[in-house]
């Protein structure tokens, strides 16, 4: 039996979508209040699309925008179109300001505008203001329902402040301090305003100089300042070091798997989808793919080529085409552990630019001994094979050279990669499988007419 | 000019330096208690071994430990060697339960041993308790420093409790409400005792039917659990619903973490290192990555035979060796994007195993097409590099039919994976080039024979 949290989640779910087969709407209303939203949200998933309309006019405002934002977004377009004008106002009035500026991301520009239009005055200027920002940066992702405090204030009247302004703020575990001109002065946490004596005053028990992002921050960067700091909330602050909004945890914690499947769909040449997995038709899945996979057989031209201009060597010693495909794939397959482990090195961190020479000499004495290693143990396996100590002589020492060769590539190529501010992680295994038979071929064929002295 | 967080950071770092080497230890001090952690670690790790010792000993305890927590492991090790016995009995007690747990994994089974005899009778019996759960699960990354409330208790008195034992647990954002047997009955945030009555009772304001995992939960679970119920921190229990430890989104965010480099590690067929990328030596990292080399080789042996056992058909047709890396790099290429989609779409749970079927046939579609793309477009560089148009046929139509096998197979196995308990994640780019390498030479030969009519 599997245990775990998924357990409870089931038994929540099975007797929501039993009252709403039943169409009994005081019931469901009990279910879905006492139901939580990514509980309600999986169970509206499933559902046909007119009965999850219905169950999900049947929530709360509060659990209706929690459960919408647990919705992806072929789904939450899917509802919206089941609702009134009216129903729609209500939610996205009710949306916190970040992640109506995500359904606005998602959903096709014309949509965007019409929902826009339905937004108060002062919702509308928010959300302007942050779909300002550039896709990708901390000013994207904030949003500016923090708590905010003056340092004069005591701690019984932040803490006052905090209770009234507590209902829709995203966190109200950490406050921001900031004087007139909204610069961020320092925080503090409701911690510590639970711990202060009543009277004491907020500019005593706050932490100053605060760290903050930019608005331009990368929002990989916010992950790790998040983590490198250990803090709820982000606060992200313009040029003029104003307070313009925070990204909380929660939203980073998004950010940083949307980052990972990123890295892995580039790294397995896969191009990212704005939509999940079902989200895509088979025609674009084709396209996204597509191009990749043509670049690559573009490359595999110059393998081909120099194959097909060894044809006097190999039509003397046909025996040395069998070893092609372990050569080329050996080759491809050492480059991608070494690119595997600097790309992740560089994302998380862990190594950086100027490391780049000791990286590639460490990879390269990796690659020399993986390579004599491998070559000795091929040896025998391919005297067997092509009867021939020449053939053999030639696969293992081609191997040895091709492993060197490939540590080096692959642990450089992220480098120059990062250091063209292109993403490393788009240095797939299969583009550099493909970039590494060019490599073992050319090495193969010089090898052999070096041992065979042709 | 790079803006960002990393700014402050390095002017903090700077100062920090230069008052260390000046050996001015009182301003030291001054520095250290104003800068930031996770900035004081990157200073220690940057300086002489004997340095950093010093500079840290100048650390306020609260300081040290968190200092001592963004150390990599290495580094922990080479810090510990330069306390004495009762520096490091003082840092051990003050560390959070989880945190030691951390570093006695990652040192040397008879340094453990030592660190543990240091430890008062009290904080071993809480760490030889989290040691006996199994890693990986939940009981091994929990720490039992949570606050208990009891549901009879008023809000004010749940906040005076609250306020006594801040001092020591993890958070106090979140309380659990237990009953005399500790069964789990209720959570109440910190918001909601601020924003209650002082005189309301702790049962009347809290959330009824908390979630939880178990101890044996799989950590990878706890993170999904945590962002699904948007929690700060998870409760967990024993198999009596008995509430053993909590576990906080910042531990969850590096479990996060840890996973997805185990992922991306194993898509590129290397063995995740239990150290970072500097701490492994490189005979260890040879070691590691050769495993799989050598098993990669072995299934190569099967595609060489296949090709030799052909000679006579590429002996009277030499050009058709030149197609070779191309159609075995297509096949690898479409197997690994399709694995790479499925297997990250079961990581993080996007989809499930029965649907199988449905992304196998999905795929297979996916396939079809994109083979029926890349033939029609390879056919005339086939004939142009072949002048054969019967070679280019045999090339287009192979195409198709490695095409859709690879898609097939790349959406089969990483479910065949997880049904067997193995992670998908093992399905390396490299090893599926490898075993599509077989089909796509037999298909290959097969396609060539038909055309041929050999």
């Amino acid at each position: 039996v599997r245990r775990g949290f998924l357990q409870a989640g089931n038994l929540d779910q099975e007797r929501l979508i039993d009252c709403i087969e039943k169409g009994d709407f005081e019931a469901c209303k009990r279910e879905l209040a006492a139901t939580e939203a990514i509980d309600i949200a999986r169970v509206l998933q499933d559902l046909p699309a007119e009965q999850a309309a219905v169950a999900f006019r049947l929530l709360p405002k509060d659990l209706a925008v929690q459960v919408f934002d647990r919705l992806d977004s072929v789904q939450q377009q899917q509802l919206l179109e089941g609702l009134t004008n009216e129903g729609i106002r209500v939610l996205l009035e009710a949306m916190p300001p970040d992640e109506r500026v995500d359904l606005f991301d998602e959903v096709p520009a014309v949509v965007a505008r019409r929902l826009l239009k339905l937004l108060s005055p002062e919702q509308r200027k928010i959300t302007d203001s942050i779909l300002g920002y550039r896709e990708g940066t901390a000013g994207r992702q904030m949003t500016p329902a923090f708590v905010d405090l003056h340092e004069e204030m005591t701690v019984a009247q932040a803490l006052e402040r905090t209770r009234r302004l507590a209902v829709d703020r995203e966190t109200i575990y950490t406050a921001y301090v900031i004087d007139n001109e909204r610069h961020l002065q320092g925080t503090v946490s409701l911690k510590d305003l639970v711990l202060a004596q009543p009277n004491a005053r907020v500019a005593d028990i706050m932490k100053t100089t605060p760290k903050s992002v930019f608005t331009n921050t990368d929002q990989e960067e916010v992950v790790r300042f998040l983590r490198d700091y250990d803090l709820l909330a982000a606060p992200v602050v313009d040029r003029e070091n104003r307070l313009v909004g925070i990204i909380t945890w929660d939203d980073a914690a998004e950010i940083a798997e949307k980052e990972a499947t990123e890295d892995i769909y580039r790294l397995g040449a896969v191009s990212a989808p704005e939509e999940g997995y079902f989200g895509a038709r088979v025609v674009d899945v084709v396209r996204r793919r597509l191009v990749w996979l043509f670049l690559l057989i573009m490359v595999n031209t110059v393998t081909g080529y120099i194959i097909a201009g060894q044809s006097a060597l190999l039509g003397e010693m046909l025996i040395l085409a069998a070893f092609i495909p372990l050569l080329i794939d050996t080759a491809g397959n050492i480059g991608a552990q070494t690119a595997t482990v600097v790309i992740r090195g560089l994302a998380t961190a862990e190594i950086s630019l100027p490391q780049m020479l000791t990286i590639v000499l460490r990879e390269a004495r990796v690659g020399l001994l993986a390579g004599t290693l491998l070559g000795a143990g091929v040896l025998g396996w391919a005297f067997l094979m092509s009867r021939k100590w020449a053939v053999a002589m030639i696969v293992s020492v081609t191997l040895i050279a091709v492993a060197t060769v490939a540590t080096v590539v692959g642990a450089t190529l992220p480098f120059l990669f990062r250091r063209m501010k292109i993403d490393p992680a788009l240095l797939s295994a299969p583009l550099l499988t493909t970039v590494m038979d060019i490599f073992g071929v050319a090495l193969y064929f010089l090898v052999a007419r070096l041992v065979l002295r042709i």
